[in-house]
């Protein structure tokens, strides 16, 4: 049995490629008491072949730099792309598909701007495409929506799904660091990017959301139509303010469905401090699910990082090499999905925090719980306190649940009424 | 598409079966739509034909007393297991594995004591023998080591497997309730069953952590061979002393790796309350292991309840109705598992709890530690209080690691000094 070998052919050899090997290399004898078979990876495709790697490959695997090599190789039975970006991956999985390879990918900005055409190639070669290492790194989320809670309407998922954003709300939290600060630790210590547009300003997190909806709800929800809303405006003293009322912030990738509509966004939100989703620190992801039948479910783990992510991608590429399973790509058989029919996002209610900051003058918190009052939003909670280190007086509510178009209007209102010195804080509560 | 429909027979209507049938009731539509195929319950097999049910099934359903109506039936295509017991589901799955058909259960009991036996027989028939219900209900746990994690080597797997004796320990911790009363609140809210024998010394969470083993180790670990303490022991007194270190008490369920060799059992710990672990309150459920590639993941769900074990039931069922895929029963190939290397459970390494009750007179403190000390066994905490209710003084050492069999002959050392006048509380520190 142990005769048969399932050759890789490996596209990018990064982080998370190398992980993939170190593993691979680490439990060789395991995974094939496993699978009953060995894996091995053939060939590598690389930009650069001069650049050292962290990783020392058996001498018979082979460096190239032509993705050719990849998927024109007959002996190759999957090709595993690991190699980012958008253009070159889709190239290199559709002409894959097309040879008769199935594909494991990483890949959630390729998913979820290409995911509806891709997806429709493989279902239409019967191959498989399989992405768990996308989304929340090791965490198996991809394969619970997908199998495990396949019975399920789910109802709400609440992600942490950016462990860069979340470790730098986790800092800010912890020691008072404003953004910048907090931002330049977390890449110093490598948990950010040098260009970390993609992680703080919610867009990854969107990405991810985006493949979540798909497997969750058998619905594409385009990414254009997402609304996204990152941390680099997430200012320390709305993180003090909302620890005084009992909550910390995090950035928040969330759908909820009603009545066969789906609400979705990124967002940073405040989330109770006895919130199981409170507990999740540093660059840790979870998941929090709400199923009609399984009730709550929350996944926990390392979102990011060369072993957990390549741990996704071995089970990915473990899967696929089992004997004769069909696969099962999107959860849904069939090659489209329907578009999600989208509910707007001034429909969503939740409670919210405000921090309007006026002038210092008798007066102004009741003109401005007047407009609350007028627009049927209900106050929870107030607090009005000086900042030392800023003009005029921060007034902080907390309101019970109300449409965000209420919200909305009522911000408006107060922004014209000229009470405000400066622009209003506005985050929704979990 | 949909003109094709599995049809089930169901053994057992109790709160699983119907929270299945609701559940393929409910989501009816969907789970075609997830599957391209529907589902319906052919036939229920039910002790009782005059038993009034919760649950209406459709007319063409049909209620039996002879398990020979689901085997023999060509038109069944799946066998689900959920009537409890031994004996009976040994001789339904045998048969209707020999009938040419695949099975789910949840009976964990069944798979701790049997489970070589059938899954070499559903090997051999090339069928599946599915069982994601059997442990921790709703949560994906047994998909998730026989699938997502496959690649990983499990170093240590700790799991709060029964939610019965979860919800007392919870009970007990917050209300300060003694054990008797947690335990006959909980049978008053139904978290209890009328015996609960099987949740409350620990051998329900102990056919469950047989079976997570099988799955997370490839081997087989023998019931009998488990340490198993319950709960019913657990004093009051211990957890308020636990409380005051910071810690609170929590059965456990747990099996660690140390080269090759496996070191399991069930048992109550003390736990850090800013541990994650310590935040799995009342019912629920939850299981965090640590993985060679993925590091630290957890699950959390509910464990018990007809709507998310039948979640589990209604996962495996969807499996095994998708084309042509072949069973991945144990997930390892071959009809059977090797016996697991058992580490004896005297060279566990752990940090202990020690509560000594001793005489009021001095030098005891200076002689207890001296013991202690001899052993090897180094003291982090110690805390000398006055219990009102009771007589002699109890003393509470906290330890930094040391061998279980240091600890054990420590205390016999104690014992037989003399200085105790009530028998030694001794639990292992999480």
């Amino acid at each position: 049995m142990l005769n048969e070998t399932i050759q890789l052919g490996l596209a990018g050899f990064g982080t998370v490629g190398s992980g993939l090997a170190k593993i691979i290399q680490t439990n060789q004898e395991w995974i094939a008491r496993r699978l009953g078979k060995n894996l091995a990876i053939k060939t590598v495709l690389v930009r650069d072949l001069d650049k050292p790697r962290p990783v020392t490959l058996p001498p018979r695997t082979r460096f190239t730099t032509s993705p050719d090599e990849l998927f024109q190789d007959p002996d190759i039975d999957l090709v595993v792309e690991l190699a980012g970006g958008i253009e070159f991956p889709r190239h290199l999985i559709t002409q894959s598909l097309l040879a008769g390879k199935s594909v494991v990918t990483a890949n959630k900005h390729l998913l979820a701007e290409h995911g509806p055409e891709l997806f429709a190639l493989a279902a239409e070669k019967g191959l498989g495409l399989y992405y768990e290492a996308s989304v929340a790194g090791g965490i198996p989320i991809v394969q619970t929506l997908k199998e495990s809670l396949a019975g399920n309407r789910i109802r709400r998922l609440t992600g942490i799904l950016n462990g860069t954003a979340n470790y730098i709300m986790t800092e800010m939290t912890a020691k008072g660091l404003d953004f910048a600060t907090a931002l330049s630790q977390a890449q110093e210590l490598g948990y950010a990017e040098a260009d970390p547009e993609l992680d703080i300003e919610g867009m990854d997190a969107a990405h991810k959301l985006c493949v979540l909806i798909r497997l969750a709800h058998g619905e594409d929800y385009p990414l254009a139509d997402l609304p996204v809303q990152g941390i680099s405006a997430v200012d320390p003293f709305d993180i003090r303010m909302a620890g005084e009322f009992g909550y910390c912030i995090k950035l928040l990738a969330q759908v909820k469905e009603r009545s066969g509509h789906l609400q979705a966004g990124v967002f940073p939100a405040l989330v109770a401090k006895d919130h199981i989703l409170a507990k999740v620190d540093g660059p840790f992801n979870s998941i929090l699910l709400e199923g009609n039948a399984v009730g709550p479910i929350m996944l926990y783990g390392q979102g990011a990082g060369d072993l957990p992510t390549g741990s996704a991608v071995l089970a990915d590429i473990m899967a696929l090499s089992r004997e004769g399973c069909p696969p099962n790509n999107t959860g849904f058989p069939g090659t489209s999905l329907p578009r999600a029919d989208i509910l707007p996002p001034e429909l969503t209610v939740s409670r919210h925090y405000f921090r309007f900051t006026v002038k210092d003058r008798p007066g102004v918190l009741s003109s401005l719980s007047g407009i609350m009052g007028e627009r049927n939003i209900s106050i929870a909670q107030v607090v009005q306190k000086r900042d030392e280190i800023r003009e005029g007086v921060p007034v902080v509510f907390l309101t019970h649940s109300a449409p965000m178009k209420d919200a909305s209007r009522a911000l408006a209102e107060i922004d014209a009424a000229g009470f405000t010195i400066a622009p209003t804080v506005h985050y929704q509560i979990l």
